[in-house]
């Protein structure tokens, strides 16, 4: 009966390309994402993250910390279209305002309380405090933000639609970089005193 | 200037038809998902989920609870390409093999510790016990579990790459229908006695 | 001959349902777009758009003008993926900083020259003046701008990759809606008198 | 136990929304498809399609025949992302040059021989006579073609990777419409009289 | 009039790169599938597949084969969208229970009676005896199985709507692997003797 | 302060992946376009393209020229899911009978005036003259075409819903490659006279 077997044997392993396609971070991306890992060389632990057990390192200008579990930092989730993140907001922390060029978002609470909030096209705005266990979705490509709400240690565990979801601050991609600031001035409305003066608070150049 | 401004404010909100389409589950569903409610007629709580809050009712054939917060649930993710679960196991508790047919799975696990895994088309099994805080993802439409491997209530956040990811038990898909027993047995190899035990317990006719 | 001819006609008349979509926007938006118009209703102004001919009012705030030809505009655009519109610079003009949720874009100057550019998620600056017949593309989601370059009225032609791309400004997001300032100053950094300066202007409550 | 075993049980049924839509073909279109039928009114014929168990009439101007099992005939594939015809050539029978506009296609002989072939947008030609049995994947979009290779009625089941791929055969959309016969000459470099002859056989206008 | 000619002949030439893309095996899979042959290699033979012309060795363990032509076999359908395989089913012959993780599947019997069947999420049954002609389509994910519903040997054709739908077959992810017989049992209700049982037959460890 | 503002500057360094991939056309394409260029080695200038500014050459047998700025010649958008191309006519000129496989079309008359049609499935025809700023759009797969409709240069920009649309001349598909007649003729009704005809002015073989 073995070889009865082995013929039955055959057929799955010869066809289960794309159950997964675990990144190889060295070959060059693709639109699609990073190019496989051979299925031979993957254990358990290609699909497990273990980077969210820690809080993130709060002691920063935002008193926050964003811990992401992308592409990039877990290649198990290239080409599943998921990936999360892991925010961590201190008394006073705030994730500023920021989009996802390619996901929807889904946030829940684990710990504390945030304030999160996003604004349509329309510029309608849609915010609220959430409590440990309440979920929000914030959709593709909206301006949106989290706060803490209240005095202590807040937590959330956040998912996307996409692997690589991407994350711009709107303040950093304003202020950290090399506009120059007239250019700044001109697309935005703001006055040449706070430009520059956030400039200088943020790195940017320009 | 009013007049001005005026001319501005209609552009935006005249083209914000696809930000979000908040599920009008009274409408006939397509393959997309569910037509829009009119957005002028949202508030912030048509994108917040509450029933996350509480533990799910362990006290059942599983000692485990799945509470979904699918397009069904949570309209609010409808068409936006993600939603979430909510997994407690209470000792000895077990959410048994199934497939989620239309997305990937990231699981959390947000208390206690839970033994989880997945096996691909090539028969290869990936399983490991997951602490506190680790992630593990489950690829698109493959056998997966969850089982409670410490002696108290264990609780797991899981999100889908879909607003619709379906949920098929394979226990259940076998035994708690209408499929007669002979074709059961056929297509899996199973013992009559075996399929009758299960079908009893479980109420499958057939 | 003619029955044989018939029996022939009846073949692609039966089948050619999705060659198009027209919008009837009377009826529920869904995620994928409006339901179609019945293909015998339609004629061949259904795909053409006449809104770009004319130079849109640039007599305002920004001294320029958007004219989207998106689904809302151009129903024949629905389902297929792709949209346009005109952008009119007056001198001094501005497409203040905005994202496309849901689209990448693509501009050519077909008058004048426009100083365009975009931020990346890391933060990094593409900018450049475009000369007329220059194209240059925006990819999904980023921060983007257009600044009239020469002292003339300019024009350009963008396309984007979806036909309800969404368009978010930033500016007017955070000062022409109803989120509170001390949120907006919390999230962007930004002072208490530039926030309050720029609401006044735009219109922003709360 | 039941009342156990009932909790379990709403489970899976409260999130099969979208394991499957058969088009109620009486509502509009989307651009994803038709809207479902209520699951609760579905029963296993929904899924199945008889059509193809007799041969098509050939007894036509080409002497073949096409039977779609698309949306239109087989609402059970809305959505799915599949359908397929049966295609009949009698003796000397040709299915003429033409177009799927929304998807590739998979041709396999059942009976008989046929010629196929494609072009590709590099005016490359790839033809070759099948035999009962072969297989031959035709890219979407591009012109083919299948011709009966031997003296007795051949037959073709082929299939899409669409539910609605449409069907554009190039010699009616030029001969059987209205376009006027100077615009057609002006558009291919063929003759006026073979425009006009063409036009007589086939019915077309203008 | 050459020169005119070949400005002309130039220009498809430079713009036909994904027509398709037959894939390069021996190159690392992406998300997308294979990278692409260079053009100028392929001939019509790497459009065709010939390896259904004969029946599937059925002398094992289900009395069935399944013959692939997925994007491993037959590497013409890489990023098409589509592929296929051939079911024989000897007299007693069965495909078991499995599921592709990919893909829809469409089934036409092309030599005597089949009886085929899917399961819901909801844990309805849909199964029917299909015989020569008859269509069915199974929904994407779902559970499913063919059975030989006549003691000749039965042949079916099968359509997938990915070019690497998967493949798990339950029973052989269950037993014919290494998952230990404890966690078999706590996630499928099934006794230790029938687990065992199984093992032994298909080769499981653990 | 500058140790905070570090930890906060990496997070969207890490996180950029897939803003953007500019196309590497020395490697490989994959299904979903080629692999990206590092985006420490992109400027400005990769998301720019100036093959627009100066007329097409139409000194040829169409009195016209198709300019892509496809992902070949325009690798910036590689993977962003448009790309567009310019039309130049000189008087008399023509852009023949074409499709584009992958993508639908959209045109804006910069210039003079064109008559554009497309031809539907149903063999329906939708054309109309357009004259300077009208837009028009072409629905995905089906033949349409453009001509001069005014005594002077008539240029046109078109837009695509995808970075390789390709593109597919009718009647260089047939007369311009290596089909042989009898063949074409069979598959489109036209004589052998005409076919030979055409052959010979277009450089076709067999």
């Amino acid at each position: 009966m073995l070889s009865f077997l082995l013929l039955l044997f055959l057929l799955p392993s010869s066809s289960n390309a794309l159950d997964f396609c675990v990144g190889e971070l060295t070959l060059p991306e693709t639109p699609a994402g990073y190019p496989c890992k051979p299925p031979a060389k993957l254990t358990v632990d290609d699909f497990i993250f273990t980077g969210f057990k820690k809080a993130g390192n709060t002691s920063n200008i935002i008193s926050a910390a964003v811990s992401p579990a992308f592409t990039a930092q877990f290649p198990g989730v290239n080409g599943l279209g998921i990936s999360a993140a892991r925010l961590d907001l201190a008394p006073n922390g705030v994730i500023p305002l920021h989009t996802h060029p390619a996901a929807s978002e889904l946030l829940i609470v684990t710990q504390g309380a945030i304030l999160a909030g996003f604004i349509s096209s329309a510029n309608d705005v849609y915010y609220k405090t959430l409590k440990k266990g309440d979920l929000m979705v914030f959709p593709q490509g909206l301006l949106h933000f989290q706060i803490n709400a209240r005095g202590i240690n807040s937590v959330a565990i956040v998912s996307f639609s996409s692997p690589s979801p991407g994350l711009q601050i709107t303040t950093l991609a304003l202020f950290a970089g090399s506009l120059p600031s007239p250019i700044i001035e001109k697309v935005t409305f703001l006055d040449d005193a706070q430009v520059k003066k956030l400039k200088a608070v943020l790195g940017g150049t320009g």
